[in-house]
């Protein structure tokens, strides 16, 4: 098992490469809009975070392999655009960089292709997972790095010694024995996910095709706070995000069908 | 609960305390022999480790606290000695140092006092306890800090966003909720520890006064090493420490009766 390391959630995972990795001032890129703490993480570590904006299409940034970053983060399908970028840039991009490359997969199970095949062929690659996504047990606090042995034994000089306990290990296991499980909830998503996309298209909104267990839905130019605070008063809760290029956009998780069927009616009268 | 802050085990707080307030080099005082999890801490984090020997009676160090420490540890009752450092030393200590007094607590339940009082009055003393001992849940890897608010904000900022999983959290209320039956377990290790006591003196070890669910024995300047070995070869497994001024000692947990029968039986035949 060198090549697999147990974390408590793939954020503690993200926290340790930076702490095995960075020294003050260490450049560390992503591109952006993607999650947020990424950015908090190499504050906290006192690293300089490089962050490329995505273009419109949501391909990565060609100026990402240049940046010259110790580590460079890329969340794949990306949160919150649901965009999945193809193995051979991510091949080609973790040939380019200097450093490692974070694969974050955190929604890959809801996508059509991942990046573990990479782990064996190049060394700097790590690729994260959680079983806080697909398999529904955000609250168990799991998450696995893929990679290189001398790069995770990096990690674990500087984890703590008994990272994940013995609960959250039996049912992990018990998770990761039950794939069937996990396949049938993730059909379910991406099934409403369709639905979804259709009916907010209907609703005039542009969404970008999403590879995720949520869809981010533009109104371009047309700033969504007021529709966010009218769903809300209705109990329906979407995640809408006060920064520059995203005031015009909500992130809608896949609910229930009754849920996002409650959202478009919702969306439609307002 | 402003004054307490919930680790993922009593070594995610020690780590935390460090994170958050020392820069490279700094100092770190602790009495030794002590937890050995101290000096790999500090080693991680960039510090300097000043280590200052406990005299042959267990009690504080004088020089401890003007050791120009931005953090130091004192593990009470002590690991490997069981010894208990009194309240009066503890506050004193307190006063006397110029950073931040972790008063490790982790087998306290075993002992008459506590200093969880000391916390409202003097604002750099934080107290860590654990589930891992008198609960007998190490496996669940919950550890509780208790301080001022502002110390334990700044162990918030660098700690992970959700440390501790859902499923220890329900296991540690469910066990504090129930302090009748820590209570009962506390009082029998006690029991058996001093009948383990006795015996030990019975068979000419010198036994530290212990406050703990261990002993530790000694033969003075009679290297215990070979005493190790022909337990461990009847399935006996107690703590040798090959380091100087400890060759001479064997640390024996308390465990049930029947098995420090046999740790006595086989003492008196080796």
């Amino acid at each position: 098992m060198d090549h697999i390391l147990v974390g408590n959630g793939s954020d503690e995972l993200l926290a340790l490469v930076l702490r095995a990795t960075i020294d003050p001032r260490d450049r560390v890129a992503f591109p952006v809009p993607t999650y947020s703490l990424y950015e908090t993480l190499v504050a906290a570590q006192g690293g300089e975070a490089v962050t490329l904006p995505f273009p419109e299409d949501f391909r990565l940034p060609p100026a990402l392999g240049r940046a010259r970053a110790r580590v460079t983060f890329l969340c794949n399908p990306n949160s919150p655009s649901g965009t999945l970028v193809r193995l051979p840039a991510i091949e080609a991009l973790a040939r380019e960089v200097d450093g490692v490359l974070v694969v974050d997969e955190a929604y890959v199970d809801f996508a059509p292709t991942h990046a573990l095949g990479l782990v064996g062929r190049l060394p700097n690659v790590l690729v994260l997972r959680t079983l806080s996504k697909s398999f529904s047990l955000a609250g168990l606090r799991v998450g696995l790095a893929f990679g290189h042995p001398e790069l995770l034994a990096g990690l674990r000089t500087v984890k703590d010694s008994y990272n994940v306990g013995r609960l959250p290990q039996v049912a992990a296991l018990a998770a990761l024995g039950d794939l069937p499980a996990m396949r049938a909830n993730v059909a379910r998503i991406r099934a409403t996910r369709d639905r979804l996309t259709a009916g907010l298209q209907r609703l005039g909104f542009d969404v970008l095709p999403s590879e995720a267990n949520f869809v981010l839905a533009r109104r371009p130019g047309v700033d969504q706070t007021p529709t966010a605070r009218a769903l809300a008063a209705r109990d329906i809760l979407v995640r809408h995000f006060a920064v520059p290029g995203l005031h015009d956009a909500l992130r809608v998780t896949v609910g229930t069908d009754e849920e996002i069927d409650a959202l478009l009616e919702a969306l439609a009268a307002s």
